[in-house]
């Protein structure tokens, strides 16, 4: 194993610059931090993988399936990973792994592998928590693909990496997609193009949702300032609103794919 | 109205103090910044108000409001708002307002007025950002009331009192209440313990769980790191799942309470 111990070491600012979007998409390399987001990497492809060196033990099991999937392992001193991540405490593992992001066709595609028939497209989430944190809820109730419209941030980005918890590496993601290919596309494969909106007249929880969330469908979660885009909403064959009753205007947007999406789960699955 | 121009006014440093959980103990404040928390804010009870002085006729109905419950009304430069807040863009407008939080006893109380017979415990909420998103949740469904537990995060914070984009001044909220305490009480009001955990054999989407939360329920939501408090698990009378089926372990907590707290209400108000 190559052992870094220089925070000046060439390999050190190359791992930096991979935090900038840019960089990313030049290199196709992302980093992932920390014990469960790199267990969940080796699960899927590595490229380079860091570990401190009093962690070298506590890790040899990832070690050994980061070796398995092809990587070159690396030890590093507590300031070298320090150096490389975003975070104040990278626990030890950092890894570098290409970008995960596919096609809306292969989206689609691997969707139909998945336990429930339903996408959901993520209109101008601009927000990395609540971006992260969909794909993490996604991925917990087997929601086909996760699609992220021009405007969206970045999936790779450390915060929305953070916040899925390994997630990234289990659905199906298509980012940066614009919004009328992604209308093209998911109404093509059949799925039913569903808004959530407060003024929706179909109320989530009604016999009225559960006809609409039985079948394939794509649901639209809105940009949490400036709701959904004119052309989704245009394009919406039906929009479902969620019950509320308090002060509240409305929902956070996770808060709200959260709740469309286990409605769609419970539509699909009665009973399980 | 005052006038504020100097970032070095004992009061910018007043404010400032406001950002730490001890002085707003202390002082019995706190800070809420933005139009959207101000106009909830100016609802209930304001100390002190702050406006940018290019802000002022913008912000006219809400200065009318706040000196209606009483506050002192101050312009202010953009420096000075910039210097008492946390954020970059406090979009003009600055409110200093007395602490929401009430007994555990008054929080029981307050609920019986709301849409659901349901409470909130949030078991040692850490994370700000999902403190406030639950209780943002909580008041768009119409749950009763949010406990936090000793060791949770203090929902003045600044960073909670955005995340819950006014609605802290919606809900009846307790804080920092020990756990024995929040067990007696909500069990002494009625409420069915009902603790939120992967392994429940009860799983939400079921009839099962319907009949569990048809009735008064106080909601545990665990700690994302550490799970249900031992104490907590103990005494909980019914513990619920959340069907999974994808490769994550768990939800993030803003987005299990978010599931629950709406599959209580379609159980308690179906059909609507």
């Amino acid at each position: 194993m190559a052992d870094l111990t220089s925070t000046r070491s060439p390999r050190v600012a190359e791992v930096r610059k991979l935090h900038d979007r840019r960089h990313r998409a030049e290199r196709g390399a992302f980093v992932v931090e920390g014990p469960q987001a790199v267990s969940a990497a080796v699960g899927h492809r590595v490229d380079d993988l860091y570990v401190a060196h009093d962690s070298v033990e506590r890790f040899s099991d990832l070690i050994a399936q980061a070796h398995a999937v092809g990587a070159q392992v690396h030890t590093a001193s507590e300031a070298v990973l320090a150096a490389m991540t975003e975070t104040r405490q990278p626990q030890g593992i950092v890894a570098v792994c290409p970008l995960i992001t596919v096609s809306m066709a292969t989206a689609l595609t691997e969707a139909t592998h998945r336990a429930l028939r339903c996408v959901v497209v993520l209109d101008r989430a601009n927000d990395p928590g609540n971006a992260g944190t969909v794909i993490r809820t996604a991925d917990a109730l087997g929601v086909g693909a996760v699609i992220l419209t021009e405007g969206s941030v970045d999936p790779h980005n450390g915060k929305v990496v953070r916040s899925t918890a390994g997630s990234i590496f289990h659905v199906p993601i298509a980012s940066d997609v614009p919004v009328r290919e992604a209308i093209e596309a998911v109404t093509k494969a059949g799925f039913l193009l569903v808004a959530a909106d407060a003024t929706g007249s179909v109320h989530l929880g009604t016999m009225g949702a559960e006809a609409v969330l039985n079948g394939p469908v794509a649901w639209v979660i809105g940009n949490e300032a400036h709701g959904v885009h004119d052309d989704l909403r245009a394009a919406a064959q039906e929009t479902v609103s969620i019950p509320m009753s308090g002060g509240a205007e409305s929902l956070n947007m996770a808060a709200a794919a959260a709740i469309c999406l286990y409605a769609t789960r419970v539509a699909q699955h009665p009973g399980e």
